[in-house]
């Protein structure tokens, strides 16, 4: 053990001088100037990942949504709020990454038109117009030049499996990592989580483990892959 | 000074024996599973209202939307999501109280339909419908028997004291504290805050201050003017 230990002190981190940018968290659509539109991603699962790319030796930029979290050691965090500033830095940001990995729970559509003052409004109903946000995972996914190991995450609430396939193979990713976020106990806002990754030609099932436990598997599964291409 | 000391120690406090219920935070309007509609709303300002009633020995029922406040000290919180859960509590609350203070930024509107599994929409533009939640401070303000000394909030944009003026006439409330919320540094997730309070006959304007300082400043007019009326 202490022959491992020391011999572990003199091993090249295994990511050392590799790029990996992390999405995180939720986005906020603006409504007007205090109402917005969000979600219940807490970005732990993304945090967790980018903090464990880090260990591992990686520079790892976090694009972060507003989150209650603080930044993990070791990473540089971006923050943004809305999902057409998550794709701007993305799309900056990915042509230099070897690794992308979509965390973030973005918008798929954000307020058409949002409003300059507090919508005053006195009807018993109303209507809030939404126009579709960009994709930014199937956007770095398509990058002709310097295209990164590109990963997705599917969180859904039924028929995961078929959800997510689409998605790997419409969004021409490498990975997919999907969850059910119907069950209680995983998912979002909650500590724990349990994964089923899908690829073009595998399906690797993560069973039930924290956040923190499921990020490091995920991360030395996608450093294989990628020491796989290269 | 020592005699001041000893004296307070034999004074009972101010608000002994009354029942104060503030509301708090945002309310949360789902979607669907994933998604809702909020707003800014940090709570400070409300939980520093529970708290500044209670250290003068008030019993405080705070209802309090989503928010990442501590509990204060010495008041019972009830924790709710949406403007309807908010509502029913409100009213089952509010004809044993004093005083009811309505700090909450409520949904003026939640979804028409919540839909019960994660919405999948591949339009380029979509809408939500949005119909009228009840008005809580009004609701409350026109009960008809144990009604308490009833005040609400405007946080605005624009055009402050008119629209204040126009909820002080209209939901038939004894004060309203307005604040302008397009303003850096007061407001909306802010530590401090600006207000002007308006009753029938008075306007009183509260200045820029900690939040913690203006609610002790409020409470203490509340409870003169509740003391005036008896």
């Amino acid at each position: 053990e202490l022959v491992d230990a020391v011999n572990q002190l003199f091993v090249e981190p295994k990511l050392q001088g590799q790029h990996w940018v992390v999405t995180a968290g939720p986005t906020q659509e603006a409504i007007d100037p205090v109402r917005y539109i969000s979600n219940h991603s807490s970005g732990k699962m993304g945090y967790a990942i980018a903090q464990a790319a880090a260990s591992l030796g990686a520079k790892v930029s976090l694009i972060s949504g507003p989150t209650k979290l603080e930044a993990p050691s070791g990473c540089k965090r971006i923050s943004v709020t809305s999902a057409q500033d998550m794709h701007q830095l993305a799309m900056e940001l990915a042509p230099n990454a070897d690794v992308f990995i979509a965390c973030a729970a973005v918008a798929d559509y954000r307020v058409a038109q949002v409003a300059e003052q507090k919508i005053k409004k006195h009807e018993d109903a109303m209507q809030i117009n939404l126009v579709k946000n960009p994709d930014i995972v199937a956007d770095v996914a398509a990058l002709n030049e310097n295209r990164p190991f590109t990963v997705g995450f599917a969180a859904e609430t039924q028929d995961v499996e078929h959800y997510a396939k689409g998605k790997l193979q419409k969004k021409k990713l490498n990975l997919i990592a999907a969850n059910n976020v119907a069950v209680q106990g995983q998912g979002f806002n909650s500590d724990d989580n349990a994964l089923t990754l899908y690829s073009a030609d595998e399906t690797i099932p993560l069973s039930l483990a924290t956040k923190v436990e499921l990020a490091q598997q995920l991360v030395k599964i996608i450093s294989d892959k990628v020491s796989d291409q290269k």
